[in-house]
């Protein structure tokens, strides 16, 4: 089955987890494909001076994959620079946060796996 | 924990499934990480001209996001033409191929669920 790329498709979230901006989240697949094993599978995009604020998974883990741009997260706790094709992985139990620090959107592939 | 961009993620296919060329895959996650219901999360990066044969999936489903270029697609015996923002979902049992008929590299990522 081919989806056509669609507004439908597209999430807008103010101030995702406490941070700044609007964030645009395309879900790839809605979760009655998903299963019950995979809870997300978008593109997430942050514009420039945007984030999302840290917080803690319970009962999964996500997996992000930079595609476009660079930032700086805090991985459970610890700052670190990343850019195109940097995965950060994120435990059950443990935190994240991510913040466009660059001057073009910062574009990442989001999975949450339970 | 944060994967800065390594050549280890890289694996080339030559003529993968039976198509044309040496089709790159980029691994995001390995198989420990991803755990037992999500067998493959990787970027596919097929270059002008190229393919990957048309193959079944059994006992997995498999989604496509198409992040850059454009091409064409045996979705389940039916073709069809995709470009970027677009998804394909093959189900269990279903089939696919993909051409990469642009002038650009085709790159989409390949997300295989149990």
């Amino acid at each position: 089955m081919i989806i056509k790329k669609n507004p439908e498709q597209l999430e807008i979230k103010h101030n995702m987890r406490g941070g700044a901006g609007d964030i645009e989240l395309t879900h790839i697949a809605e979760s009655g494909v998903l299963g019950e094993h995979c809870r997300l599978f978008s593109q997430i995009r942050v514009k420039p001076g945007d984030s999302i604020g840290e917080h803690q998974h319970l009962g999964e883990q996500e997996i992000f994959y930079f595609i476009q741009g660079n930032g700086i997260v805090i991985d459970n706790g610890k700052k670190a620079e990343i850019r195109t094709g940097d995965v950060m992985i994120t435990p059950d139990n443990a935190s994240h946060s991510v913040i466009n620090t660059g001057d073009e959107d910062l574009v990442f592939i989001a999975l949450i796996l339970k």
